[in-house]
């Protein structure tokens, strides 16, 4: 099954917009996981248990596992196979180089660490973004309005006429011949979100930025869904996996972005 | 000693502006190593062992590790280990994301990898490259104008009055508060190279595409050199690694080189 309908369909499942943030740092994860034996994945597993049935999908950012070495990318492999079959993964890696190098990062992202969709960097262009897009059954989440402050340094550029984030979603909407494309369009800018729907159609968008980074939550889940009230990927991560307790906290915001889906 | 003090160092004593690109495919190596114990790192040991008295640094692309998976990584450290103290290892990794994330990233390349320097990719602005500059001690090239063919996408969109890689040269220059900085600038586009050093001034300028990819070696050199003949950094990987006679071709390339440096 593809990846877009992997994603309607645990969506439709749990009634669900909202995508967990599997971001582990071992520096803020309670004390006792450290005296385990695979700590990262001890972690992961509680909030996978705990949240499974409320989520469409969830994002591991790798950043958060390189940065533990060799253990932390074993421990990315197991949480991944751990996570339910009917519950697809976007790995965060935003990839992006020349054609035969982005070929080698799409392998590493799809078949070594068996991700069902990635996030990739636009700045190279279209050809270090096509070996992605080859993966017909994966879904490739194409940056385009961060969620970070500085977006604004080249992304909302208003020297042209044309600000940066529109033409790489302009750009994507024409690249996805697969129909596996989607764009990632953060919380913090609600009414640019608003633009980035419109011109992605039903493409999914992945929205980042609720939460900890203090995006707009209503506007987020008004401007970001499709016609069908669907394909709009909230994600929180921080909010709810250091959490006193990640499933009720899961729950609440899953419900409270239902409510604005109406 | 910081990474620009240590790039002159090699620089000056194997009168080189070389580097050579350790980018492994083992679909690519002879069929000889794929019988050894560890054939990437016996296979990257050789063409270390028959260059490092000709190139001013060398650059592994991870993506070709992580292709393998968790022995690829591992096999990424080891070479990492075994090249001479004396020669910087610039990690060619093009990663970006928000604050804490690129921090994460930041630790993984410098402390886990134990890389000297690293590329990073520019789209998300300066916060995500800031984790990377805080490493003082390490060099951050940022990517400016790339030597692929779909650089031109965004990178040198002319709907603005100044195109994006300019505006990234001109960011690169004032956020560089700790001289940490340099930017990477494709020798398939020597005409922008040259506007690129202007801004740059004495920064460092990572410069692929020569090799395989088919730049302009002479104007690449000539125009990518600053005032002191230094610092243009020419990166070549599949036409050495690949070659009967690395240590050959390398010599003779950082040959070629020097003759345009006069």
């Amino acid at each position: 099954m593809n990846f877009l309908r992997q994603l309607d369909k645990a969506s439709v499942k749990n009634n669900s917009l909202l995508c967990v943030g599997l971001d582990i740092d071992l520096s803020r994860i309670p004390p006792d996981f450290l005296k385990k034996e695979d700590p990262i994945f001890a972690f992961n597993k509680i909030i996978i248990d705990e949240t499974r049935d409320v989520v469409c999908c969830y994002k591991p950012n790798i950043a958060f596992y390189e940065m533990c070495g060799i253990y932390g990318l074993q421990a990315l492999i197991k949480t991944i196979e751990y996570i339910p079959e009917d519950i697809p993964v976007i790995l965060d890696a935003k990839r992006g180089d020349v054609g035969h190098t982005a070929a080698a990062y799409a392998k590493s992202l799809f078949d070594v660490f068996k991700a069902d969709a990635a996030t990739v960097n636009p700045y190279m262009g279209y050809d270090s973004i096509k070996p992605f897009m080859e993966y017909r059954e994966k879904g490739i989440f194409i940056l385009c309005l961060t969620s970070n402050t500085s977006h604004r340094d080249f992304q909302e550029n208003t020297e042209g006429k044309t600000p940066l984030y529109k033409q790489v979603a302009m750009h994507a909407k024409e690249w996805n011949i697969y129909g596996n494309c989607g764009l990632v369009a953060g919380a913090t800018n609600p009414e640019e979100l608003k633009e980035i729907r419109q011109i992605a159609e039903d493409m999914p968008l992945l929205i980042p930025g609720v939460g900890a980074q203090g995006g707009d939550l209503e506007h987020s889940v008004k401007y970001g869904i499709t016609k069908d009230k669907n394909r709009a990927v909230i994600n929180a991560s921080r909010s709810i996996i250091y959490s006193d307790d990640p499933g009720g906290a899961a729950k609440k915001l899953r419900d409270e972005i239902n409510s604005f889906r109406k």
